[in-house]
This record gives C-alpha cells, sequence and structure tokens, in this order.
C-alpha cells in the first residue's frame, strides 16, 4: 500500500450542508479522481469526542458524513475512505508521538490559547473548562497525518499551524530515532468557495443558517425561500455580487447559466421567482445522490462494510509501518 | 474475565536488583498466590518511552523484567501477566480519558510540578525540557487501571495522586456517560522493606548503587564486598540496625536466623566474615531462580509467548469492555 498524496479529516459532529459540500467534500472528490495520487479521507470520530458529549450526535453524523461523500461520487474503490476508530494503530501512534511533543509547543496552539484568553477575559481561571483533548489533539492530528505519511494536507489558513506542528513532531521523532517520517506539506485551499447561509453570513453549523445537503425536496424549497435577501421590489434592478441566492446558484451553475442570470438581476428578476428558480435548479442536482443518500442511510450496516473496507486498506499501510516505529522506540517483540 | 482486583505495572528501562525484589516484586508474587483474586501485572512499556529514549535499553529491560517475575515464582497461570504495548485497547482508552480530563488537573500533578519548580529555579521557561508525555502520563496511568476495572492498586505515598486523579478521571466520565468504571483504591504499602544499597543510601538505579538480582556468583560476590560498612575492627561488638549488610541479610532470612545474626553483630563478626556469609546465603537461594532466569533470558521467543498468552487473557476483558466504553462515546459500528 502506497503512502497518503493527500490527506483529509472530516470532524463527525454535523449534518453536511451545502457549505461543507462547497468548499470542502466537492473539491476533495475531484482531486481524488487525478490518476496515480493516493487520497486518503476518512470520519475523525477521535476528534468529534474533544467537543461533543452526545453519543448519538456523532454516530448519526459519522453515517451522514459516510453517505454524503459516497452518494456525492467518492470513487472508495480507488481512493481510501476510513473511519479513524476503525485504525488503532492512531490511538498508539498518538501516545508514541506525545512522548516527543514539547510541552511548549502545545501551549502555542491558537485554539487553546483562544480559550486561555477568553478564561483570562473573565477573570477566570486561565484553564477554566478547558479539557486535555482541547490541549492534546495537534498531537492526535499530526498521528493521522503521519501514520500514512502524507505528503499534501489540504488545510484552510486556520489550520497552517498543525501543519507546522506536525512537521516539528516528526522531525524531534526523526532527529531521535532516526528518518521514518515524511515532513508533511500544507496545500493552502485559497480558491475553495465559502458559501453564505440563510442569513448571509458564512454557513455554519455555528450559526445555525445552514441548507443541508439532503433534505427532502419539500424542506428544501422551505429553507431556500427563508434566505434573506434586502427588499427591492420586483423588476427594480439588483446586484449579483452580493447576493446569497446568486452565490449558492453561482456554486453550482456553469459559466454560462452565471453570466445569464448575472443578466437577469440587473433585469429586475423578482427575489420569489428567483428563489423558485435556484430551488429547481438545485433540486435537480441533489434529486439522484439524495436517493442514494437515502438508500444508504437506511443501511449502515451496508455503510459499516464499506468504511471497513477501506480500514483494511489504509492498515496495509499503518500495520507494517506502525511495526517499524515501535521497533525504533524500543517496543517490539521481545523474540 | 474478570476485573481486576490487583493491579500493578512496572516500568521497563533497568534491570531488576534486589531492591526492586523486596519492594515490590516479593509483595506482588506472594500477594498473587491469595485465592479469589485476579491480579493483574504488566510491563509498563508505554510509560517507558516517556523518559528513556534507548530502545535497546527498554527492550532489554523488558526482557529482564519478564525473566525476573517468572524466575521468582510468579504463576503466569493464575495471575494475568501482560506487556502493555500488546494491549492495543489502552492507548485507545487513553485518549477517551484524555477527552474527559480536565487540563487543570494536569497542572496539579506532583512529577510536573517537579519539573516546572526546577526551570523556575534555574529562571529557565517553566515548561523548558518537559515533553507532552511527561505532562499526560496520570492519563495513561488512568487508563492502565480503569481498562481493568482494578479495585486496589498497590502504591507507594508518592504514588497516591496517580490515584486520585484515576477516580477524578474515572468519575467525570461516569457522569457524563454513565457508569462504566469502577473508581479504584490506593493499596498504601506501608511496610514494604526498603533496602540499602553499596553506598548506605536507599538501593535505586538512580544512585547507581544495586545489586542485580541475577548476576553471576562471581559478580555477585563482588558487589558484596564493595558494600560499604564503618571501620570497626574484627572482635568489635558492631549494631546491627544500623548496618546494610545485616538489612539485606534480614530482608531474606528467617526470623530465627535474623536473631542469631544479631547476637554474632555483638560478639564482633568481622566485616570480611559477615560479607562472605551474606554472599553465601544469598547464593544459596538465588542459584535456582538464576537458572530459571538465564535460560528464559536466551529463549526472549519463549518470553513472548508467555506475555502473548497474557495479553490474550487481558484481552478477553478489555476488547469487549472497550467496546462498551466506545459505544457509550458515539464512536460504535453504526450498523
Amino acid at each position: 500500500m502506497k503512502n497518503a498524496d493527500i490527506l483529509t479529516g472530516i470532524t463527525t459532529t454535523g449534518t453536511p450542508h451545502l457549505g461543507n459540500y462547497v468548499g470542502a467534500i466537492r473539491p476533495a472528490i475531484e482531486s481524488s479522481k487525478e490518476e496515480n495520487k493516493t487520497s486518503y479521507y476518512f470520519l475523525a470520530d477521535y476528534h468529534a469526542i474533544i467537543k461533543c458529549q452526545e453519543p448519538e450526535r456523532i454516530r448519526k453524523s459519522a453515517l451522514e458524513v459516510a453517505a454524503t461523500w459516497i452518494a456525492m461520487g467518492l470513487d472508495t474503490n480507488r481512493s481510501i475512505f476510513y473511519r479513524q476508530t476503525d485504525i488503532p494503530e492512531i490511538p498508539e501512534l498518538t501516545w508514541i508521538l506525545t512522548c516527543v511533543t514539547a510541552k511548549g509547543l502545545m501551549n502555542r496552539a491558537h485554539a487553546y490559547k483562544a480559550s486561555v484568553a477568553d478564561n483570562e477575559t473573565e477573570n477566570n481561571d486561565p484553564d477554566k473548562d478547558i479539557t486535555m483533548g482541547l490541549f492534546c489533539y495537534p498531537i492526535l492530528m499530526a498521528a493521522d497525518i503521519l501514520m500514512f505519511n502524507a505528503k499534501k494536507v489540504p488545510v484552510g489558513k486556520d489550520q497552517i499551524q498543525h501543519i507546522e506542528m506536525t512537521r516539528d513532531i516528526a522531525g524531534r521523532f526523526n532527529h531521535l530515532y532516526g528518518e521514518h517520517f515524511v515532513l508533511p506539506e500544507a496545500a493552502l485551499d485559497e480558491k475553495s468557495a465559502v458559501l453564505s447561509g440563510l442569513d448571509g453570513r458564512k454557513m455554519s453549523k455555528s450559526y445555525n443558517n445552514t441548507i443541508p445537503l439532503f433534505e427532502s425536496d419539500k424542506a428544501l424549497r422551505k429553507l431556500i425561500m427563508k434566505i434573506t435577501t434586502n427588499s427591492l421590489a420586483p423588476e427594480e434592478p439588483k446586484e449579483p455580487e452580493t447576493c446569497t441566492l446568486f452565490a449558492i446558484y453561482k456554486a453550482f451553475a456553469t459559466a454560462d447559466e452565471v453570466k445569464a442570470m448575472a443578466t437577469r438581476y440587473r433585469e429586475g428578476i423578482a427575489w420569489g421567482v428567483m428563489k423558485q428558480e435556484l430551488f429547481e435548479y438545485l433540486n435537480e442536482i441533489l434529486r439522484e445522490p439524495r436517493d442514494t443518500y437515502n438508500r444508504l442511510i437506511k443501511a449502515p450496516g451496508d455503510l459499516d462494510g464499506i468504511l471497513k473496507h477501506g480500514a483494511s486498506k489504509a492498515r496495509e499501510y499503518s500495520v507494517p509501518f506502525l511495526d517499524k516505529v515501535r521497533k525504533a522506540v524500543g517496543i517490539n517483540r521481545l523474540g
């Protein structure tokens, strides 16, 4: 089994929405189709338990995320699609890396520092309500990446530090025990679209303004009708570039379609008409994947099988590789 | 498989010496012979890699510790004797517990605070040279104990805090996810003998004053001849209770033998005579186990087999139990 050219994890705490699809899922699926490239995609459920203490939500999200990626066209034969918790080598590597990670490095992690800053603002103990999960998760992330010696890790700007930390930890291990880990590179994803949500802010679970990918057609229509617009009357000319409806349309339509729609904006398309057209456009695109999704969600055993198959492919790499790592630190077989 | 009534780990960084035997190994082996009691003993090699970056030393120590316990009479059929790194459920539970452990709890760990105090004395950054292994190991220790729901954990005074932390972490998990973990109790070992070493200080690897258990008879004699005594001449009466030679003799001899030897001290036994007698006494006791030990050390594959057998017994408990824990936090099978 080849090590990872590209590796991406998805935390399993929510229901995939249009923003996730446009910003992360679609580009990942596209990139997985490139020839001669080994792509690793995983459900990051060891990460999910850091912040989410609702077991049913995590389990449901894992199901939904897995079904979404497959329904949207991920080729699970070509790429390696697995659940993090199906790879026991990952928590083991996490501990081994914990032993070579400087505490000072973790002290500097953005997410941890932000929580400390919040506590200090409120005159609380700096570590109030901070768990070791939050403090240690950059090490788990390093293990996710180094377990498969991933070369490139697509990240947003806020995650570049994690790749730097991974490089630091890998370098320290290599220095102590010989060259075992490839130092990964961050593939900064600057062009991936950020979609606006129902209220015009960035579509995000935390703003509660999302449009889930696979609502029924009725529910999808209802949500689109709720998208905030300005109060321009029908026939008044409208500005496409600042409009949430237009942005969502643009994220799916062809260049020609987008151009035509921009013209109709300037000619004063009514908001009600635009909403109906956007709904019909999206609904057409989502109809088939939605059927697949609904079928998969109803067959969790099949999804488990697909993920277990992915895990067994991933473990063709992780099992022999962890064996070498164990030998390097002195915890291999005695005889 | 029953959960652990008693659980003890041995860090694999050194060669077992007389002090280890008298202070820890012998009482553990004796306690393992009690009826109706499930004793878990393990080589703590995930702990070894926290401080020791010499793979060959860790591997050799694991071999020596395993051979010592068996040579000294541990019944590996009655008790469960395993290597920590043969139980993949332990690092996984470590991560799960990491997610429920308050960082503030780790901030208060004695070993961590001592390292910070040292750095502050030297006007260094408080976390200089402190690894996440040192910072997080109370969580690994909690996983060692909670993995088998151990009821009693024999500890020295300096380790009581670890049991308190384990109870704290277990209580937090139970509060969030329902009652899964038994809160362990520290069994404070107040009477276990502390043996003096060659220079009269406590026998300890860190003082480099140890008498390894299984040196050859020649080397054992040479070491005993090196033990520091006072300069009283032969025939001068001597004080047994402050004498290292007498203390070692006492740790092995019967009450009658000890009494008789005390009389000879008051009658002025010569140091040379006492050393020769101590050597002969110990050598007689150690001869047979030494043969067994040497045979085992030469057959690391056999030792591996014994430990693997122990691990498979331990995993009869840990595998189904971790499954329940995974289900509780939401990372169980999808279907």
